[in-house]
């Protein structure tokens, strides 16, 4: 059966990602949560705080006590108590009293503002001379001002920081539900491949795309397998293929560059049970023979992606970037990120010619100089991996334009 | 002794850091290597590629012997062998003779050019038909074009990126020396505070500063070491902060806000042996009430720093950005790093008045709106957690600036 393939574009590609599930989800401690995607929503148990606190060293006071008072006309009160830091006060505050309380400290029953300590004085009779008014509510927080108890805090594909760890740490949740890490099977095929260890022989290369796709995903939050080399050979293929889509919630095998050895590895893809070829070729440069099939688990349990990356390193990478990021975002659970921080816009430093029917994306290089952020085209064959090391990000010139112009606006992704 | 302190700008903080010296180097593994800093520079130990490798499926040829072919008037050669996948060529290629190579095999010697498959035809015979001349060097790698022998590929102080693993990778490079991950040892004090995992009573809080802390560190590279709540007395502060100086790399303490146990920690970090308090105040707001020390090891093994932070969630996160994470960076071996894709320029939303004679650091969310990206200020008290969970990153109104207009294009620092 011969079939026949057109090249989809990119957005092709990312509209089929949907029929894969997300991973499951497991329990995560507050301290290995950081970057974890939540599988739930996640609202408050609590009230934060949970008492009247004072924001200023100071006196708890009636604030209508202190109404009108100034400097030339100070206001007068008893100092009857002192509330400690994580004590309860020992009593209500009653209307002409004040108590001593420091930045913290929980403010008594009666208690409706606080006075800083700055526009007080002490007498040696425990009078507490109040020199400027305060209104009800001033200089505390009131229980609940910061998180309400049931407050939806966080939805389901939110991605926790740092100051999300906070408030959870505050509302004393330890233990959440999160999306386990995908499980990347990451393969090599090529006769010519030998383990990053080993001392090539003449015509032989190191597994240096494993490395850098492991990187990736690593990067991107999944866990890589790095189930090693596979020769060319249909069988080897196959098994190693099967094998993985059982442990993994993602394959990615590494092909040859040679119509051969893809040719092989096509088959083997397409011999595995219930498997689909999706995609075979993208609109886009380089990548373009990169594969996407549904390996399916049988017995109705859906199917697994198979993500087949071009043999050249550089094309690999930015299939990666471009259509394995995203998929690994999917099955993460994560939802759609904001753009900020993954691009920064600059100047072409020079003419770009665009590579017709595909979407290019040329490496950069950003350079600044005075108020101008140049991004410097670096150019090579893309068998060639410097010219990544050697880049910041890509420039995607789009489908249908025939270039760019020195000098234009362009946005660069940023490698990060 | 009565000091007297006056704050201290940014960049005068900032400028204290060189005194303290970089953590230590450690050997890696190449698959634990992402993101690490390089403790020395890398030089190639051997060229990639190592040998003439074709980049096309076709003919190894003699250039020469192609020249003035054309579909027209082609030339002839005589196939006389094939190279294999992984294989050195079983013998030298002579003028006239072609060999088949796939992509990514090594040309025999003699060979200084490849033809595509596209532009021949074999016959039966064993002749082949080319139709297209190609230029001494077409359509091959040379060795070193990658990369030479020798080269220096990184200096010391580069984060590894999964590219530059990947290059690490190809070179067989597979052990580095990194920079260790700094330890930073994390303290909470104040009588107020109590386990995450416990149910504070009245005028109690949970222990949430620790974790952001923890979480900051973890982002930027560092190994978080949570030490636990100290209560506010000067003997138990003094003695959990000499045992974290000796066992970590840094030292951050979550103070308390209050006037008291600000002062509380200041004694127990001037009564450490060999401590100086560099730094007591900083022109930022919120974060004010910084403390820096350097606290010295004894036997003239240098000084190891410690940062006092704010009791308050929100001073304590934006001195951690501000101060906190630079001087990681420092002692985490990084040089320098670009800003792009740390910041993004954005509108602001409304007018914002600046804090007199201090930096101002204002949360804001971002939204974009057609073609706008505004950043709208997210205000209330430092005590409170949820304004930064709310926000996408800060806006800094420089010292001696009045306030910012609605409109005005600022950069928002992002929460990373």
């Amino acid at each position: 059966m011969i079939e026949f393939f057109r090249l989809q574009t990119r957005a092709e590609v990312l509209a089929l990602y949907p029929r894969f599930s997300r991973v499951g989800a497991e329990e995560v401690g507050l301290d290995d949560a950081l970057g974890r995607v939540l599988a739930g929503p996640v609202a408050a148990p609590e009230a934060v705080p949970q008492f009247q606190r004072s924001t200023m060293d100071g006196y708890a006071v009636c604030a209508r006590d202190t109404f009108g008072a100034s400097v030339g006309a100070p206001q007068y009160l008893e100092i009857k108590g002192e509330v400690l830091m994580g004590a309860a006060p020992v009593r209500p505050l009653l209307p002409g009293e004040a108590f001593r309380v420091p930045t913290g400290a929980m403010l008594p029953e009666g208690a409706d503002a606080v006075v800083m300590v700055e526009y007080t004085a002490e007498h040696p009779d425990l009078t507490l001379e109040v020199r400027r008014a305060v209104a009800p509510g001033e200089n505390l927080l009131a229980p609940g001002e910061d998180v309400p108890a049931g407050k939806l805090l966080f939805d389901a594909g939110a991605r926790l920081r740092p100051q999300d760890l906070g408030l959870l740490a505050a509302l004393g949740i330890t233990r959440l539900k999160a999306y386990r890490r995908p499980r990347v099977a990451i393969l090599s095929s090529g006769d010519e491949i030998v383990p990053v260890a080993r001392q090539p022989g003449p015509g032989q290369v190191r597994d240096a795309n494993a490395h850098l796709a492991a990187a990736q995903v690593r990067e991107g939050g999944g866990l890589p397998l790095l189930l090693g080399i596979i020769p060319d050979d249909f069988g080897a293929l196959r098994a190693a293929l099967a094998a993985a889509i059982n442990d993994a919630d993602l394959v990615l095998i590494s092909g040859g560059s040679s119509v051969g050895a893809r040719d092989l590895t096509l088959a083997a893809i397409r011999d595995l049970p219930a498997s689909e070829v999706l995609v075979h070729g993208v609109a886009i440069r380089p990548g373009k023979p990169t594969i996407l099939a549904a390996v399916g688990l049988g017995s109705g349990s859906g199917a697994r992606p198979l993500l087949g990356l071009p043999g050249h390193p550089a094309s690999a990478a930015v299939v990666m970037e471009v259509l394995g990021r995203p998929l690994l975002a999917h099955l993460s659970g994560l939802e759609a990120t904001p753009p900020w921080g993954r691009t920064v816009t600059a100047a072409l430093s020079r003419n770009l010619a665009g590579a017709s029917g595909r979407e290019d994306y040329v490496r950069v290089r950003l350079r600044p100089e005075g108020e101008t952020l140049w991004a410097e085209p670096v150019l090579g064959p893309s068998g060639l991996i410097s010219p990544l090391v050697n880049s910041d990000g890509l420039v995607m010139i789009p489908l249908g334009l025939e270039g760019l112009l020195k000098g234009e606006a362009v946005e660069v992704r940023l490698f990060q």
